[in-house]
């Protein structure tokens, strides 16, 4: 896949990007710093924490989503906890919802506890009119365990599968993306890449690698990068990318 | 204060300690010998994420508390997730919430959003009759703030502060410990030291410093190495606990 980087302008770039602040002390002048750089480059989204949902949806006002984050980032609190968190999210302003599903109960192959876990969030977002991301945490899995949260976020109506918390002991690989592309491309979502992603040149390889949306906390970073490109980097054949790969199955 | 480390036997030892499994990848299976070795060994209580509690209650059977923590490790839930999340695993059989407030309003100082916060669960607790600790992530902290943090969460109603999730940039310090003690000992509230606690030599600092409880995965190891001290190791001078600093405010 090493050869397919597409050439991604910077408003395509940043209509790709969550742009993504889940420090535990950040404050609210860091929250509306998050929220003034998404409108100023026009990322996508912004991706926060559940407590800051309000503050985010009035500094957007309309201009990015906001993406709130749930269970998160262990995942092992109970369905029921998570649904009630994202219905709380939803209420307050968030159009989609990042959940960590059962690590442990997919360790375990209990796809009835999981099927569970994911329907209560997804159940919620459909009530909510917003999408649905699965993070599989893609670090602490084998290939088989990816597989298997993919087939189960698409059977509970999910919208994206997600690779990382950002939190774990490892961000997005394209391999990965790749794996759960392939996944899930049959029924039509969409895959979040995450977790280490800090230059142009990452986003790149994510999207050749089947990424539809790209979280990162270095998203202005990453614009600057794509403005004013390095020196000597080779670019790959251009491939725009279609609506459909950036939102992900629609709600 | 490194002079008076505290001579513990194992039963004493045991007593303080909260046989702690936060991982998001564990099982079933790794919960149940947990909660087999908490039996064993006498621990005080054992600590999971809140999808385990049941579990660990009926595995358990009485023999040992089950503490269940609550917005954890980011503390960046709202108060109201935080309070239904604490209920919901105080009705399956936890008799202890370890909840992490919210960081960010702290480095703030925005009291009435940070008492808003730890009452919610303080309410949730008192209604079920479970022990409520209020982590603060002390390694995210300046001196002020963890003081700060102390007096709320005693006016707060809580019965314990703790310093650390084991999720953050650093663990249980001494000089924490004693800094937390110093502040909410007037207010009869209990100090769990955590993160980065391994070895039986850890144990007794801490306690000399004023904790009157210890998390740690490493309770097993930490009982065998003080059932054999190794060569060479100087002892304080003796100082058995009193019940109530063991225990902290009693519900």
């Amino acid at each position: 896949m090493s050869g397919s980087r597409p050439e991604l302008p910077g408003t395509a770039l940043a209509a790709l990007i969550d742009h993504t602040l889940l420090r535990p002390d950040a404050t609210a002048g860091d929250i509306r710093r998050l929220c003034d750089e998404a409108r100023e480059h026009r990322f996508f989204a912004v991706c926060v924490n559940p407590v800051w949902v309000p503050l985010a949806r009035d500094a957007l006002s309309g201009t990015a989503r906001v993406c709130a984050v749930v269970g998160f980032p262990l995942g092992a609190s109970p369905p029921e906890s998570k649904a009630f968190e994202a219905r709380g999210a939803i209420a307050a302003g968030a159009g989609e919802i990042d959940m960590v599903l059962h690590i442990g109960a997919l360790k375990e192959r209990d796809e009835g506890a999981l099927l569970g876990d994911i329907e209560a969030v997804t159940g919620a977002c459909r009530a909510g009119g917003a999408l649905c991301k699965v993070i599989l945490e893609t670090a602490l899995l084998d290939d088989d365990e990816k597989r298997l949260g993919c087939r189960l976020a698409c059977r509970a109506g999910a919208h994206f599968v997600k690779t990382s918390t950002g939190f774990g002991p490892g961000g997005a690989t394209e391999a990965d993306v790749a794996l759960l592309a392939a996944e899930v491309r049959g029924a039509g979502l969409g895959v979040k890449a995450s977790g280490g992603i800090r230059t142009a040149d990452d986003v790149r390889r994510m999207v050749a690698a089947g990424a539809t949306r790209i979280g990162t906390s270095s998203g202005v970073r990453i614009l600057a990068e794509a403005a004013a490109p390095p020196e000597g980097r080779t670019t790959g054949r251009a491939r725009p990318l279609a609506a459909g790969e950036r939102e992900g199955r629609s709600t």
